[in-house]
């Protein structure tokens, strides 16, 4: 009956002091209605829209719960279309039963992101923003969450939409000229077209360009420590982890049997897998070589190698072994000579002249026991050097931050390319259009104008029920 | 600077669509016009009350999130303080985040249940109320929703005021014979006042009456379904949990080593543990004959015990041992005849004779496997016939729901009956009156008028962090 009506609870599953459903839908309103008894006796569309009106849930003729609901007609709500939102008591069972309730006078249940999802149909925000919304909602990070906040989203649709109105004002002309040959339309030479086109580019590239800084800030660095046992692995270790433990996170990844740590470092957010100590010779048990192989495998994927060696010891074959592994290795090396203030204390001491030339990008001395803070300022302003554009500022700047951001606007690039290239070695202006419009159909499927709908389907399945 | 300014994250702990922060106290308003920016450019105090207003959240002069802020000026809040609530995007840290954007503004965290606490203090709701919130957010069925609801919590307060109002109209007269003993003070004998007395006893004892449904309800029934192994135990036992699946919960006890099962089955509660089989004889293993103990010890302690006999086999030791233990049990106790399609299959039958009459307050006769419904039906029928009382209904009556309230009104009760006593026995009236007003006393701290702060203490410490 009110089959376009969705339901949800919107706030964590699980106990708490307060809880949110959501409705939506052209029938929301009629459905609230039904369920819902203002203490005041008025009827709910009797108080100005967006006023918190209290009163009793009704489910099978009883007051199951008292709460506020609030109205939000269409436009101004969220998806676009009239809603509605329950706050209740926030306890497990009281919560399903409001939402049955709805449910019982024709509401169904609403789908993972499909709040979202109908603000977007609606033209409330474009792909860009529901992405940034899903990273805000997983952010683990202050840097993420000034990445995804409103205005950070906001620009990165400016941005967009300019590059669109650019190359839908070049295409308007040459399709004018192909209609009218005869008539004069202003002065678009070939040449000018061009000039026109290579600026598009130009911002273009500017865009993508962000894609490094925001990928290191919202992806994350797969980072690796690695080192020979008893090298300072773990005390560096629990140094970035512990910088700020609050927002430090587990996750399990989804194709991964070990755990990866998020840590912010700065801007930067590493991801960051733990290593058992590397090393060679006689009497390694069996685990502690399937761990060291491991190790290995990790130094070959990540894109960040943090190598460790101890001052305060001989380099000896262990040293060695790691280094060959790294330099086989593709990622950014940064090699730690730790425990500096040991150095001298040893003999024979450890001969850095041994670490070939070449194989790490850079290499400081530490002491990551002694001196915790310089080591985590320097660490910090090193990674964000290599990871990240300093001019580039969230939320003042447009930056892409997401795979399928990157992917369209390279696909975009490489059309405008193309139509370049088709007006330079004097070919036929219908190839050039057909690239324009191939780049303005990579833009739309960006902010979402033009996308398929399994690309829609599967930035919406990631959200939660109830968003 | 705004020291009783208390704010919390009042939703569920976790990821979700929405998260709500809640803040109370005198000030709140003024943190809130420094944290948020409404879209509109206008004050927040320039909005209606009760207004949901669309806006930015700035935290170290950054939006760092966009939501919904409501303003509820005193004494119209749940608290009867100022109070905000922001409504934001349910990250964990973007919610994590609004919060300490308060707290940097001057809001203190509040602790568990302060909110309530407040409310409580500000003369907004009972100390019974506040109980019934409570539960509400614990509540596991239905009829504990029903009974935790705003009409029922209602009723009960009304019914002790009206207790309250008889005493203290009692005491009012009793003082002023006392003070003016010449005067005629309208008809108010002894005699009178030994009546007026009963009428409250009997409301009393009436309210009193309520706790075992209420209890039956609200705390649960602790009990076991025992049985010889083999005997259907399990098929009992997943049809009660099957029930209504979706509000089964474990609940790992505090000071249990066991998972509880809580079933609803109809009104009731049922607590019911998980046991094994009771079976004697040779060539017991040590775990199962470990299994064997613990089943014993929860026959001693359950409140209803649920026994098990199988009527396609014969009567043999290990059903005479079970029974052996039963006896000796004190809770309530059920037979159930199981198997019963298969009874005359079966040589030598099962010979119920065996079974030592006045061992069972119920015995029937049963097919779990082959009439679910049938069983369920009959067992819900039975069980709620002896805990509760089917003229008592949860939103219609006042009901009594906790040990610590039914404490109260035995207290309250006993005081009474003392002083009709000293009446009938001549005593002095000063003795009297100090019974009255002790029982008055009980009766404030059921509802917290005058209440130790150990026991407002216990009671808010059991709710979450921002409710």
């Amino acid at each position: 009956m009110h089959g376009n009506v969705i339901a949800a609870i919107s706030t964590p599953p699980g106990k708490g002091g307060v809880a949110v459903i959501r409705m939506s839908g052209s029938g929301a309103i009629e459905i609230a209605r039904s369920v819902f008894l203002p203490l005041s006796g008025k009827d709910i569309t009797d108080y100005k829209p967006r006023t918190q009106i209290y009163g009793y849930v009704i489910y099978n003729e009883e007051k199951i719960d008292d709460g506020m609901l609030t109205v939000f007609p269409s436009p101004h709500s969220y998806t676009g279309e009239d809603t509605v939102e329950i706050s209740c008591h926030g306890g497990i069972l009281v919560t399903r039963t409001v939402l049955e309730a709805l449910f019982a006078k024709g509401a169904v249940p609403a789908e993972a992101g499909e709040f979202t999802r109908r603000a977007f149909i609606n033209g409330k925000l474009s792909l860009s923003e529901a992405e940034a919304i899903g990273t805000l909602l997983e952010a683990t990070s202050h840097e993420q969450i000034k990445l995804s906040s409103s205005p950070a989203r906001a620009k990165l649709c400016e941005a967009i939409d300019a590059i669109r109105r650019d190359l839908t004002d070049v295409m308007s002309s040459i399709w004018a000229r192909i209609d009218y040959p005869d008539e004069d339309l202003g002065d678009f030479t070939d040449a000018e077209t061009v000039q026109r086109l290579e600026a598009v580019k130009y911002n273009l590239s500017r865009l993508i360009g962000t894609y490094r800084t925001g990928r290191a800030i919202n992806e994350g660095i797969s980072t690796v420590i690695v080192g020979k046992p008893n090298v300072g692995k773990s005390t560096l270790y629990n140094l970035l982890v512990g910088e700020d433990a609050a927002i430090v996170t587990d996750i399990a990844g989804t194709t991964r049997d070990v755990l990866e740590r998020t840590v912010p470092l700065g801007r930067v957010t590493l991801r960051l897998t733990d290593t058992a100590g590397v090393r060679s010779g006689e009497g390694l048990d069996k685990v502690e070589a399937i761990g060291i192989e491991r190790s290995k495998s990790r130094i070959a994927s990540a894109e960040l190698i943090i190598a460790l060696f101890d001052l305060s010891r001989e380099f000896d074959e262990s040293d060695k072994e790691l280094i060959d592994e790294i330099t086989k290795a593709q990622g950014y090396k940064i090699c730690l000579l730790n425990k500096c203030d040991l150095a001298d204390k040893n003999d024979p001491p450890f001969d850095a002249s041994l670490i070939p030339e070449g194989v790490f990008g850079e290499t400081i001395s530490i002491s990551a026991d002694k001196d915790n803070l310089k080591t985590i300022e320097t660490l910090t302003q090193m990674v964000n050097g290599l990871f990240t554009d300093e001019k580039i500022s969230c939320g003042q700047d447009a930056i892409v931050s997401s795979a399928r951001q990157h992917s369209s606007l390279l696909r975009a690039l490489g059309f405008i390319d193309t139509a370049i290239d088709a007006y330079r070695s004097g070919l036929m202006t219908d190839a050039a259009s057909s690239d324009i419009e191939m780049a303005i159909g990579a833009i739309s499927e960006l902010d979402g104008r033009a996308v398929s709908d399994s690309i829609v389907n599967d930035i919406f399945s990631k959200f939660c029920v109830g968003k």
